[in-house]
């Protein structure tokens, strides 16, 4: 025979509960003021009434506050709580017997005068456990009430006492609760704004200086008025460290450098040091620092790139042999994509048995960082290192430093990339920089906005990076390049652009069948002409200005797409509180396009009879619209889009 | 500081399992001889192949059986394992680094000889590691293999050996399992084939005997050979068990009952006996065995009816008052939905601090009739029962007696319907009986057939019960009951009717606005005129001739609707294998209906170019159709539909 349970099980479900990530074994993000709305399936058999409540707790309570939870049918129920720190809350669902709404149910209903009596009895009792729990001045005013409900005899006083809403929600709220059920608590990362929205630039300091000079972190202070002037709030830095001279990289990715080629960043480390070193040709640790500090009174912040790979000169070669793989003639296994090699680059091996010595020392790397004061890091292929190693670090650096924020550099498959965000990366790169027809881009950014999995990957869009210059940015013209920018800045809350290569232009691939730049910044010194007359700069920096005054902008969440009948015309919507952007952009770079937008009104909340105002911050012209068919003419050597505030 | 973990975690990830019910918390549900289809997302960082397996076993198995995965695209793996026996099974994926696999992938792209030289020693080294961990015969075959790749130096030798499936395969399959993970065990429940596929015929045993006399089992008997002549497999019975006499019901529910009045077999239990116990009229235990048997050598089954309440005589009100609530006058508390009141029936409290006891005697009322033979339970209102009860009981049951079968009698909430189907009842009575468009029954049946709840949720569909005659057939004429009988027939792989009140159309309401019948059986004998020449019986018995001699019939999941251009006009398909069904119902009991069906020919495995033939076993007719696109016409006077046969 089956052991029998010691207690009767509790009676009440709660399935269903959302936001979730797999079933709780990963935590849903937020950011600091945000809204979590909960809601979950509770219910028990036959005609019971159950009442819910969320219990949550934010990093360091010892005790949790409760939101009751309000029935949305269909046995569904909801509730929400803010979100007012950084750090890792808690949540749990919890439902019971609502004996005493389940009793009114009732009761309500009875006739007979008789058994209003006795019903009005069984309350009295219900009434009285729930006084017997809670306070005094409760308890007195309860008393009384479960005094009449006990003992009276007249119908129509124990009818309408039976309908003191005030005393009856009083009793509800002390009432025992019989049947608990309560979820397993789930976690939420609560990161401050700009995990949300942010805008960033990347930018090679060692390009910053005068011609043929090798730029410095002072040249970079000095372009900081600028930058800031254009309206990015990230200024992203590729690796700062030494860099490697065994087999550097020569120019164009030549397997031979030459004297004074400055080899790739990424190939870090040298004699000089590794990954907590500065290069000198770019500065000090105090130049650094002052560097952080003056970026950080414009409004910015520097994110640094981390990628956990070394060059064969890199001191962890000699001081580590233990954290490298060994070929079997006894040499370094360098990192290989056969039939291509990359000898200048030895990969970190995960497999050794020093697993536990490499990961103190890669989250010290971490640690070094944000200590000197960055706290964004961007990293380099997560995807190339082991999974748990991810969700160990970042929960080790976001304990004592819960302010800092980590962006994946994972262009990598689907289950991958979001595995990574799963895991804790703050924001993720996204396949925007591929997607470029009207059916991918609704596609696309309908997944990112609206699937589940928006709950904890936070898309980062990029028309370009230093190692992708996609075949549609190819020897294109400048309407292609306003096009990317114009989707990227006002589809995405987060996006960021490698510059000044982007907003200058720059289309020239290294071969035909390559993403890779011509001349590109990964192995030399490049200098940009910035007062160029046709730099997009203007046009970026209204981007941000309207981003900056748009709540609207500044969340994914809300996206919502409107019919075109034109397939080369983009239209879709942004949405917080009042403030409401429009955009329609055209698609094509080399023809005027003209159609029809059909305005999804009740998804802006605009009333379908009153006439509304659209301001186009691009052209600065107004339109007033009627209803929600309206037509749209764009021509792409003028405008990408029309980027409007509905007013 | 956070303690490191002892040792590096699996690096392999194992997501997206299915079939599963709420991440394990429930079985999934299968019969004999089904497949188990598995797949899941399993993967690993950076270029790391993964390789995974099902790992399998039956009730009462100690070792795994195992089913290797293959892939799918985009990560995705699958197997598939057939489940012989019934019982539980559990299943669970393992996925870990195929260092052969990954190292073969690169190995074929390497050009330079000396690369290739030193990678063929990796490759040494790894068939070593499997060699050293698989049986003498293999390694005898894999040590040579690996020989020649640690030691030639001949490129084009290397390069063949390397490729040598067979080797590479045994060496494969014997290689440790690096960065392994195992999901969590999976549970299925294997049930006989009956679970799937059941054709019900309920009867009121007191009415089968001559007209004016109470009927007996031995009247039921003789009825047998005609029951099966019609092809149902299972014959429901209401509660066979002494009726209460105290407040029991007259005619139509009157709250008073005549002199011969023989009340409701749901008011359970009397003088006489309770839920172990047989009403005299009926017959004896003997009696009911000997209709067991009987009905057993025409290859169908008793189901006997569960209702867990009691009359206000039932012995365990004077024996066990502990398992039922009191009102606060002393008085029993009846059933009631206020201001209806049901006094002559008494819950059972399952809030009663005696619940063991309660729980215990409930499990031994199924235990009885187990061993009086019966294997299929009809479970009256479960919805009104606590869960965690029939989660255990349930299991109580099938440990020792694994062919049981449970048909929940819940017509309720969908939350609370699914719940019951995933404690572990066997089928669920469903909303076909009030779904009656064509919109409709394409939501519903595509909900039953192809979403999830399909792992767990086995519908059975009835077009009426004995507590059910819905609006659309009150009053309404035999073609609406063709239509009914048709779509429940063909619909649903198990299916049920209320006879003979169905197949003799009766129509009459007891009142304007209550599905209740006239007269019901629920109250009073009836005698059916079973050789009206109007009786849909032939109708009946052709549609579960058909059902038996079609595989395709017999599972839900293959349903497939087809577009038609009317609305009236409802046309699916089901396919097992070759066997191949197709119906198109006119839903229009009152008017010829035409139209265009478009049949999704691939959906079939039907070539577009090749004509088919539709044999029509209604009409006995043959068409031969050319193409997808094809015309129909029918009269529901003469007949409900075309059920083709696809030849």
């Amino acid at each position: 025979m089956t052991k029998k349970p010691e207690t009767a099980p509790p009676p009440t479900v709660i399935e269903e509960i959302k936001p979730q990530v797999d079933g709780g074994r990963f935590a849903v993000k937020r950011v600091i003021g945000e809204d979590v709305v909960v809601t979950a399936a509770c219910y028990a058999h036959g005609h019971e009434r159950v009442a819910c409540a969320v219990r949550y707790r934010g990093p360091g309570d010892k005790d949790w506050r409760e939101s009751v939870m309000e029935p949305l049918g269909n046995d569904l129920w909801g509730a929400a709580f803010n979100v007012g720190r950084q750090g890792r809350w808690e949540y749990t669902v919890g439902s019971w017997i609502d004996h005493l709404g389940t009793w009114r149910d009732g009761f309500v209903r009875r006739v007979d005068p008789d058994d209003i009596r006795l019903a009005a009895r069984i309350g009295a009792g219900l009434v009285g456990r729930a006084s017997a729990l809670c306070g005094k001045a409760d308890c007195e005013r309860l008393e009384p009430w479960a005094k009449i409900l006990r003992e009276d005899d007249d119908i129509e006083r124990l009818r309408a006492t039976a309908m003191d809403e005030e005393l009856f929600e009083l009793a509800r709220a002390n009432a025992p609760r019989d049947g608990l059920s309560q979820s397993e608590p789930l976690a939420i990362t609560v990161d401050r704004e700009r995990a949300r929205f942010s805008t960033w630039y990347e930018l090679f300091p060692r390009s910053c200086g005068p011609v043929g000079k090798h730029g410095t972190f002072a040249d970079v202070d000095e372009r900081l008025d600028e930058i800031a002037a254009l309206g990015f709030d990230v200024l992203y830095l590729p690796p700062i460290h030494p860099i490697g001279r065994e087999r550097r990289k020569g120019k164009n990715n030549a397997t031979t450098s030459q004297p004074g080629d400055v080899g790739s960043p990424w190939a870090i480390g040298s004699r000089e040091g590794g990954h907590t070193a500065i290069l000198q040709d770019l500065g000090t640790a105090t130049d650094f620092k002052h560097l952080i500090m003056a970026t950080r009174a414009r409004g910015m912040e520097i994110a640094l790139d981390i990628a956990f790979q070394c060059a064969p000169d890199h001191p962890w070669v000699a001081q580590h042999p233990e954290w490298f793989a060994k070929r079997p003639d006894g040499s370094i296994q360098y990192a290989e994509n056969p039939p291509k090699k990359y000898q200048d680059i030895y990969p970190l091996d995960f497999d050794t048995p020093a697993w536990r010595s490499l990961w103190q020392a890669l989250r010290d790397v971490f640690l070094h960082w944000v200590r000197e004061g960055v706290a964004i890091f961007r990293v380099d292929n997560p995807h190339t290192k082991p999974f748990p190693f991810w969700e160990w670090v970042i929960a080790e650096v976001k304990r004592d430093h819960p302010d800092v924020l980590f962006l994946a550099e994972a262009f990598t498959r689907p289950h991958v990339m979001h595995r990574l965000a799963k895991l804790g990366f703050t924001q993720s790169y996204t396949y925007f920089t591929w997607r470029t027809t009207k059916a991918e881009l609704v596609e696309y950014f309908t997944e990112l906005s609206a699937d589940d999995s928006r709950e904890y990957f936070r898309p980062n869009c990029w028309p370009n990076t230093p190692d992708i210059l996609p075949y549609h940015l190819q020897n294109a013209g400048l309407a292609t390049f306003r096009i990317r920018l114009v989707l990227a800045a006002t589809l995405a809350a987060s996006y960021g652009m490698y510059g000044p290569a982007f907003e200058l232009g720059d289309n020239r691939p290294r071969e035909p069948q390559s993403e890779e730049y011509l001349d590109s910044e990964k192995y030399q010194l490049r200098h940009w002409d910035r007062e160029r007359p046709d730099s997009l700069a203007p046009l970026v920096a209204r981007l941000n200005a309207f981003r900056r005054d748009h709540p609207a902008m500044q969340t994914d969440w809300s996206l919502v797409f409107h019919p075109t009948d034109n397939d080369s015309l983009l239209a879709y919507s942004k949405r917080q509180g009042d403030d409401r952007v429009l955009v329609v952009v055209n698609l094509d770079p080399h023809n005027v396009q003209s159609g029809f937008v059909n305005v999804a009104m009740e998804k802006l909340g605009l009333d379908v009879g009153v006439a509304y105002g659209v301001d186009d911050m691009l052209s600065g012209t107004r339109h007033t619209w009627y209803g929600s068919r309206n037509f749209v003419s764009l021509d792409p050597a003028r405008a990408a889009a029309h980027v409007f505030a509905i007013a």
